[in-house]
């Protein structure tokens, strides 16, 4: 393939997710030729059946922790793109092992594999969870301190960590990317998901986790992927980190409310209570997106445009 | 053992260390039974001579990577101070494995078996390299981002995010201390170490990496120790950080100075240049300590008086 961006070669780990399979979608798209790495446990290869013949895909099923299985993707490579993670925050707090191993030690043998591969770039899905629960709204790549209320939070801090040290000490350049919640296709797990799921199996009644007044941002999928590809080009390194999300709010009950109305309008909506929907859940998250917007980025929609596309999307896909 | 402490039992990791035999030498004081673990890689039993008839002390050998060895001493304790670590950044620079291993798989193990054995709180020994290269002097406990320079300080700040998750998800109440460069007694590395065995081999040429004007605050252990006694005490919870460290700095080059002088005046020094000393160093290190000075904690000694206290003890212990 001789293209504009022949010299370039991406992995991208949790390719098969919902997030990864855009991005996979993306730089092939931008004629880079890309090898997804994923073990398949929460990734789907039917999210990736739009680029299988694609030129320059290659697909490798092989788990972060058993390295021999994924260096063969390394060889050649000149950036990876690193998303592999346990997607779903409440599962680590019932098995703390998940996100330390899925987390922290996937990263640390990503960041083997490239140093030992030459490979020079790397760009990580961290979370705005790394903020624990912040005191100031939007808030900035800056803040601190950091004090993470979920393993998967724990998991994504020790993650920048060691990509940071890793940067320092041996030369990589690094963009991290701290997202509010990415919504759009092929998702699995999340609020929207898991009420979608709740009204199948109770059209009458729809339980909601907490008082309903968690408020944080939403992003769609294709609106997050614009903005790491950006960043990633511009970003002067050797460590950038930028906060990914859209610049309004909306609530858990709101959220609510729109999947009842898509359903038929009849469901009632019963609240569990309390100010956090369940342990480790950080109740308000809004970030300042000053850093990415002065690169050139804008999301195209709302937190409420987001999850009112991704609802017939998400529908469709379940068949609810 | 009747006391007015005798509802608490403390476990010590790294309890044979510089810091932790300090650490538990006054634990002992207070008649807080103390039960240390180590595993001895560089921990040494002479750092305990003092303690180990002590009545409450109790030794056991074992490492933070096998569970099953350490699950002994934490039934029954009521508080765990955790400093096992490697204590040398340097090594963990050329093998990024040491840091991962003995600072973020070693703390999630602590964390696992104190929340088996329902023990309450945790202290954990942190340093200020996590703040990676601050742009703010001194630098207080809410700098962000943090962006670590070595593996030691991923390792560092892997572990105050899993000390975090575990605090908000399964009640434990953690303080957090983040050191500037603790000297005295005991030591097994850091630059007066270094540059004692340096002039031990040429007492004629001393050799002082970078360019001398790395400047740092050098804290007393004895100062340390009294300032993490009394943040456990005094912190409300669920996670307090504390900066621990002296009011004032000094640079590479008056320690080579210092030491120089204390044998004899004679030997040239001679700087290899640079900013950082070494790969994953960080140059400038000065700390706020406004929060624990408000619990009514102040070091006793300057940078420089540490260094004048510690150059004698470490003579002595080394013979040289």
């Amino acid at each position: 393939m001789r293209t504009g961006n022949s010299d370039r070669r991406a992995v991208v780990t949790g390719g098969a997710g919902a997030i990864g399979s855009a991005l996979v979608r993306a730089l092939l798209a931008a004629e880079v030729p890309v090898t997804v790495v994923d073990n398949l446990s929460s990734g789907r290869r039917e999210n990736l059946a739009a680029v299988e013949e694609a030129p320059g895909f290659r697909f490798l099923r092989g788990d972060l922790l058993r390295p021999e299985e994924i260096r063969p993707a390394f060889a050649g490579a000149t950036e990876i793109w690193h998303l592999a993670a346990n997607p779903d925050i409440r599962r680590g707090t019932v098995d703390p092992k998940l996100d330390l191993e899925q987390g922290i030690l996937g990263t640390f043998h990503v960041l083997e594999e490239a140093r030992r591969a030459g490979v020079a770039r790397i760009h990580f899905s961290s979370s705005s969870v790394v903020y624990g629960r912040p005191d100031r709204f939007p808030t900035p790549e800056e803040y601190g301190p950091l004090l993470p209320q979920s393993q998967y939070a724990a998991g994504k801090l020790g993650a920048e960590g060691l990509i940071s040290a890793f940067c320092h000490c041996y030369g990589l350049k690094a963009t991290l990317f701290r997202f509010a919640n990415i919504i759009g296709p092929g998702m699995s797990h999340g609020i929207l998901f898991d009420l979608l799921k709740k009204l199948e199996r109770d059209p009458r009644n729809l339980e909601v986790l907490g008082d309903g007044r968690q408020k944080k941002s939403y992003l769609f999928t294709d609106d997050c992927v614009r903005g790491m590809l950006l960043a990633a080009e511009k970003d002067p390194g050797p460590v950038g980190i930028y906060n990914l999300g859209s610049s309004d709010q909306i609530t858990a009950l709101e959220i609510a409310e729109k999947v009842v109305r898509a359903l038929g309008g009849t469901a009632r909506i019963a609240l569990t209570g309390g100010e956090r929907g369940w342990v480790g859940d950080v109740p308000v998250q809004f970030l300042a997106t000053e850093k990415i917007r002065a690169l050139g980025w804008s999301p195209r929609f709302t937190s409420a445009e987001a999850v009112d596309r991704t609802l017939p999307i998400l529908r469709a896909e379940l068949g609810i």
